[in-house]
């Protein structure tokens, strides 16, 4: 990946700003599998009336669009770069191998696969590819040893259903992007798309990447995107969690200082529970200066200043105030307007479960949430905020929201 | 409860007759209070959003209605009873004791329910009373002890949120009820609201009870109204299942046998999965000689049959046949229509788990389910079967639908 | 039970005063029932090499005799007792009924174990009873219901395998005992024993008791004597845990200080964790003014102090002191004296689950515990206790050490 | 790694022919660490009382030794390497990087590694380090962000208290080995330590390596030791189970043929049990053509055989017969004599879980066990085989005995 030619209109400037163009993943096949049996390995919370999901989705997507963002989805970024000379094969070699599919069923797996269209191809590699799914034609004595008989068969390629959340797997962060090292294994493939998409996509070639490669193991470096907000006035935010490690924060601060990128990042030090996955399910920006947050986990919040030090490293410092006061400081403002989610405990708590925190916005001021969040919503409103809302029944299952599922690849820079 | 007065309109002679009474209970405080950190606790499987839970329960009521079926409901007759001299301080003794509340926080938690008006009190007798709702006024020294400090408080009376599947509590079997000793102990005080509606409403005092007492300790005597159908001909089937016990089914078999109310009870074995929680998650009725079932389930069922023994006790028989021929048998016919759920490995598993096979019918033929699950939905629709379908969004989270949802009073018998 | 007759003799008195007579319970069947897919139903962490824990359990019992305790054990009482006229009868009428063991098994059962000689049904009332220990004489059709194919079988009796920790189930507190209502169901059984001993055994009729009763539903109010410590000068800490509810502790104080057994319940609120299952596993005696404890659990307990109100009701007080020094304050104590685990933090936690701080004192510093707690029992030594150790290696697996096997039936007073 | 030069004595011929050469691991550091709330993170079954698990493996290694078995240790060996130019700057290079250690904590780190002797940093390399075991002149300001205040710190290198099971990080599969991929990412580490003995120790350079390397990602091609038996006669057992794949597998069986050093792979295709982890869980070699063996897990093993196919490649062959059948007849034998855990139902799975069936064999007919499994020891013995039993109290809570603690090293084939 060259660090030279890249679109100069990329690149996300602030949490808030003008969003111009957005990444998102339609649910789909990889969904259309999910049962009460195999949710928990495949890392979703919940099974999905996939039909419902999708309109959902699309009426999200509708609605964005009718506020001028330019929406790209990842089937069909992947379907058009399989059409690039060389990407099928890229992408295959890396797939199709002995480690994952095992060597008596490559050849035909890979036979099977090749004689696909690119959209069905795309639907594949991000839905995945069962045993069963072979046709009789590429089916080998080798199979034997899957197992079909076993409840739910066996993955040569498996599926993805966390595509959906496009905000984790890469990061914008100003004028360059991250290719995330995910915390789950289970999850890695997600990166290795995106990798093939701007290896190969003439719209997404030639961009500066900060940090990683899903070619690489990167140990407990991981870094998911839910976790990384750049909110501008060269400040970045990184949740680090359960999902997200100071080993991957301290080498993406140090290439952005070096880059000159950034001048502070901010690491959010956050309680390890299953509430708190990412800083975003928390916390989200709504206005320039206007934040919605769960003060029961952002309370408990450890800010850490990383800034570049005089000797080329980076220097950190342990924060006494309040993360919300950090963040304030951070964009040179004084304070931060801030919503709770409102409606009591117990709406309280529930609402955060249901992304009630994990506002995106399209321009300052106007957000996307979900419907189901009221007491939140209504505060953000009286906050003289624009709420557009979503409906949650069925994509919220997954635990996460209009933040999660939207990777901007462009977005405006705000003044402070 | 006497046994010869009763309403003589009473009973439930089929799973499929014209429905023409029936209770439900609509969602409120109890769901408002569900968080994802004591929804386990509480015994129910997922939060709500329960405005819109509330909305589609009442779609599902105005089209009972509208097919002639009369709704009655749970808060409303808890509401009626509490008005008749002596329910209250009946149901007061019972739920506010030493061994309860405390003695320290009897005379105030009493004195302020007392000061309640009937339809408040129902609600907070269903929904549940935590020390943090008692007024200033109620607050006794002894509050401290409850250390409202700690997460969520403490209830001095349990939210009861399950008490959205009446279908559970009472059965009625013919000619009269059960008032069930629930497997949890946590949901044993349904039975007890349900008790002081038979034992005080005019409308429902003087009924036959076949067997069951919430003022009794059970042991190991647990029955749940989802794993019993009164089918006709003679025969209840009753699920032999994590929450019914062989214990029970023999009691509640030798006492219909001796009142000549049943000649043949047939017990299913039920494998001990979550997913086969009641026999009606797995097999339920859509016409008078159609089921619709889950085979991966139902294929593993054991059934029995208890039938009375000449010197006045019970033989039990172990079927050789399947459980689906078996209860044909038991009908008189030669053999049952099967709908299956559809839609192959992956759907079929998800439909079952989002309730596909928990129908019930209003008239023969005529069944409400779910809107989500649209494999199984269009296949009894080609059997002919007129499908009325309810939202199963929010409802559907805690695992049970519309015949879990519903416990009927007052059914019509059918022709073999 | 009368409150006259008693045995003048019995009483506990102390902590750590000289221990006169205490109840044990050897390992035995109900150990080798265990295996690692029943334990957690049957309540117990591990499974056993039961041969070497009753080994060691007898080891400790020789121990004990060596320093003059006169040590009874469960199975002999319970086997005298089934001696008694009437006992037998009284006992298995509460054991083999309809709600346990099944109508159609309740004749063939009862013959089966009125058979048994005295020693042998003890051994099965506490081990348990399997359906496939009935034999082929006592096998009636009905008996196909309990399907035995199932893996383990089914119990018509369940083996009471916390049986092994004598303190949980009765307590005595200075001159009168409590009937516990244990917290789990499947252990309510232990106190009907207890009950049987205290009803029909001649050395053990006619005492004084305070509170409880196996044949009562005690709801929310359950007591475990793992919680309980009358420690003297009129005072008695009760642990308010998971298993030991206020409900409970408000009720024995109440009666306690209506007979002027007390004039001091320390009620120690304990946080939620597993591992502070109950009081003494985190707090025990050692010598008249020195305590064993784990401060990582023990410095968050909220003390409550409850006494006599001058209305004849109970007062509270929430403390403002830590646990320990209001302990001391209780006492008529300037200060305690404290050992803690020791040996780092990884040596500190294991000690504590290994039952380090769960000390029984045979009288003023000499205490029995684990040999495989060697840092405390070393910083013991070295605050001058006489600490003899016994094997834990088998013992321990259930999370419970000296003070848990041991129920003291009488125990002097000590001077402060 | 050569594949020439080696030690031609080393190489493992059959299951129980004279072990010459094994390695060991004592418990050590590692386990120290262990407490109940990081052992399941730290993938090991329960807490030790580790004095006497060293004393019982010393125990163990004395009684090998006066077998006429030479054996080494792990610990020993990996001093024995960082005593060798360039084997401590390999394995630190590896060990701390910036995507483990942290680009902040890399300099101080290392720096105190470097100053250990040997001795004490093979004791860390195995044990772990953590941030709090820093001296204070290696503790750098970013320690900050590795937040020591949570519960128990952080790993700057890990704890690999399962280093106890030499047994499945390296393979002898007649005359070369396998650097084996391990199912869990915590246990990579492992393997690694052991490259860099086989690199870099005079004694173990030079050696064939099959398949396997710890610096490569072998993704779902796992593979661990506890699965791999070359038993003779040119046949190898693989179990083919949660921690080992059919990926690695067929991958090992295709080196292996076209080496030559194989005839025929038999694939245990295990049920995904937590009892049958391994495949030396449930059946091990007692005798030449005697094994005992869990009837419950084993009878539900389907075989298949791996054999040279005539174009180069592996043939795959289904297995009509019983596992161990197949396992006869790869030995050429007309029938395997089956010693079973005994002691009935209980007893048989409890023992089970003891590694009762996890026997390792120093000759033919001489074997080691944990004492605890009297039954099966028994019935062993009766079948003519000499058990010397070893204490399995604290050894055995890691959920492995002999057969898992041992890698042997040299092992000389038998006659059939």
């Amino acid at each position: 990946m060259g660090t030279t030619m890249g679109n100069p209109t990329y690149g996300v400037h602030s949490e808030v700003g003008k969003l111009n163009k957005v990444l998102v993943c339609r649910p789909g096949l990889a969904h259309e599998r999910l049962t009460p049996s195999n949710n928990d390995e495949l890392l979703f919370d919940d099974v999905l009336w996939v039909h419902n999901a999708r309109r959902d989705h699309q009426d999200f997507v509708l609605k964005m669009e009718s506020r001028g963002v330019e929406v790209v989805e990842l089937h069909d970024l992947l379907a058009e770069t399989l059409g690039v000379p060389g990407a099928k094969q890229w992408l295959l070699d890396r797939k199709i191998t002995a480690n994952e599919v095992g060597i008596g069923l490559m050849a035909d797996t890979r036979a099977f696969l090749e004689s696909l269209d690119n959209a069905t191809l795309a639907e594949y590699l991000i839905g995945g590819l069962s045993t069963r799914e072979l046709p009789s034609e590429f089916r080998p004595p080798y199979l034997a040893l899957a197992r079909e008989s076993t409840t739910g068969g066996e993955y040569l390629m498996p599926p993805l259903p966390n595509t959906l959340y496009t905000r984790d797997t890469t990061c914008w962060i100003y004028g360059g992007l991250t290719l995330n090292p995910l915390y789950w294994p289970a999850r890695h493939d997600e990166t290795l798309l995106m990798k093939a998409i701007y290896e190969f996509h003439p719209d997404y070639t030639g961009n500066t990447v900060w940090w990683g490669d899903p070619e690489q193991d990167w140990g407990r470096a991981t870094l998911e995107g839910g976790d990384v907000m750049p909110i501008g006035n060269g400040a970045v935010l990184i949740g680090m969690s359960e999902r997200t490690s100071r080993q991957a924060i301290t080498q993406v601060a140090t290439n952005l200082f070096e880059a000159g990128a950034a001048t502070r990042v901010v690491a959010a030090g956050m309680p390890k529970l299953r509430a708190a996955m990412h800083l975003d399910t928390v916390f989200t920006f709504a206005d320039r200066d206007l934040v919605t947050y769960y003060p029961d986990i952002v309370d408990g919040i450890q800010a850490f200043s990383l800034r570049p030090a005089d000797d080329g490293g980076v220097e950190v410092t342990e924060e006494k105030d309040s993360f919300v006061d950090v963040v304030a400081d951070s964009l040179g403002l004084a304070k931060l307007r801030t919503v709770e989610p409102g409606g009591g405990w117990y709406a309280g708590e529930r609402q955060q479960w249901d992304s009630g925190n994990n506002a995106v916005a399209v321009e300052p001021g106007v957000v996307f949430t979900y419907d189901r969040n009221t007491h939140v919503n209504t505060l953000l409103r009286k906050a003289g905020v624009e709420v557009i809302t979503i409906v949650g029944a069925e994509l919220g299952r997954g635990r996460g929201g209009g933040h999660c599922m939207t990777c901007p690849i462009s977005r405006d820079a705000v003044e402070f």
